[in-house]
């Protein structure tokens, strides 16, 4: 009998500091590669499509993620994972959580590779999932002091401010503007739905790194080309998921360094405490496989 | 929190009648266009592939069923069943009494629809899993008397007589040839891993019914165009998927009669009590799912 784990019990047995050193594993494993993840499969239904992204690492373990595309607010994807000895499922969760925290750790991985070492201020744009998964990571790899928040909705935002209070004890302001979110932050992050740009290069400080997880393709995207421009080094989790965009990728894909060639030692990362860093987030397939094994050797905590 | 279902949970809910029964359903729902079954899709790891195969009743449910190319002999099944109003998942089947079943049932079906309505003796050829869940559905739709099972293994056909006997209560009889297990049988299965034919056209009882299993295909079949030949009646439980073999199915396609079409009333079955009718069985897709669908809303009996 496989273990089943709803979004509960992930959230009773992932922290959020190994969830980003299951990401930086992975970043390294797909580098060399060793973890596999072939273009995602999908199946085509009346109104929607069922799709499917898997990952395999070698002798060790092989499985997908499945969701579907028919826009229910309470659809529940499924991750599942394969023994690779025996082809046998040795764990399924189902729920967000390990689709949402697999992309929020990755954004860790890369604020941990990336941002200056003395960091300790995050300003962040947005007040979803995605928003918070990326704040929780980020929390786990500097020690941080402040963090700033706008969204759209004064609600929202407010609620965000208190939930990171609260749960990561970490002080924490609803601001009425994205400028103000991001001025003299030493962390940004962008994680919204919008198709325009949500802020100015010209707000962030000298030295900054931005994790940005929405849209990024050209005519669709939540940052403009002031910000890349202004950037020192853009990395992301997969060049060649990037690079298979439609419409395409904001900028072209030879300018894009590999966080994982980074965590593996063999590309830099920053080069000086003034630069400005980026990493565009495309969330590595496999990558919910290979945190799955991961939380599946842990026991539940709450 | 989804009903997860094991291989014993599944054989512990489902009976043959209602497998059938959940069959035929699935047939005149496909004939109709409310099952919806698209091409299989995949991805490709390293030295195997995975596979789902998705189905779709408009309106109440979508899911589908992974598997995989590794050839693992316990390599576990996975069928997902998705509420079609929210999304949620509501069961999970794991491993491979669910896939089985729903071929032995369609199979069934078959029996129940093709054969002639005073059938009370069967002919097995294969003594595998799918000969087993081909005669357990079988025996549903018709007062069956007595089996006589051959398979290449003089153990393996006399446990599966014993069997039969034991779990069905029939009387049963392992013999030494395919010919002996056929000859003067109402109904034949066979169901074997034979790329050659393994019966004779001529061993066969006039007014037989025959489901086949196994290999169907021009220079890889199980049976010859002998049988094809002498039947009045060639169905199958997808013209379309079998039209998509590759190499391609044995007979042309235009001789096949669609099964759910002669489920739905639309095309006539047998014609006579003297006619030969054969059944190729491909695996309706979306079947797996439909079958866990009627599985959920059962309980545990044993």
């Amino acid at each position: 009998m496989p273990l089943l784990l709803t979004d509960a019990d992930v959230a009773a047995r992932l922290d959020a500091a190994a969830a980003v050193a299951a990401m930086r594993d992975a970043l390294v494993a797909a580098h060399e590669g060793r973890l596999i993840a072939p273009p995602r499969a999908s199946a085509v239904l009346e109104g929607g499509r069922l799709v499917m992204t898997a990952g395999h690492l070698a002798d060790e373990w092989y499985g997908f993620r499945s969701y579907d595309t028919f826009g229910h607010a309470d659809g529940e994807q499924l991750v599942v994972l394969h023994d690779a000895r025996d082809g046998r499922i040795r764990a399924i969760a189902v729920g967000e959580e390990i689709g949402s925290r697999r992309t929020g750790a990755l954004g860790g991985a890369a604020v941990d590779l990336l941002a200056r070492p003395d960091a300790t201020t995050i300003g962040v744009i947005g007040s979803g999932r995605q928003a918070w998964t990326q704040l929780w990571a980020a929390a786990a790899v500097r020690p941080v002091r402040g963090v700033r928040v706008f969204s759209r909705s004064a609600a929202r935002r407010s609620a965000f401010a208190t939930r990171v209070s609260a749960e990561l004890g970490i002080p924490a302001t609803a601001v009425d503007s994205a400028a103000e979110a991001v001025r003299g932050q030493d962390v940004v992050i962008v994680a919204t739905t919008s198709e325009r740009p949500v802020l100015a290069a010209a707000d962030l400080a000298p030295g900054a790194h931005v994790n940005l997880v929405g849209f990024k393709q050209r005519g669709r995207a939540e940052f403009g080309l002031d910000l890349l421009d202004r950037a020192a080094l853009i990395a992301t989790d997969s060049p060649a998921q990037a690079g298979a965009y439609e419409p395409p990728l904001i900028c072209p894909t030879r300018d894009l360094r590999s966080l994982g060639a980074v965590a593996a030692g063999v590309a830099p990362g920053r080069g000086s405490v003034e630069e400005l860093t980026v990493f565009l987030s495309v969330g590595l397939a496999g990558t919910e496989v290979f945190l799955l094994d991961r939380v599946a050797a842990l026991q539940n905590v709450a």
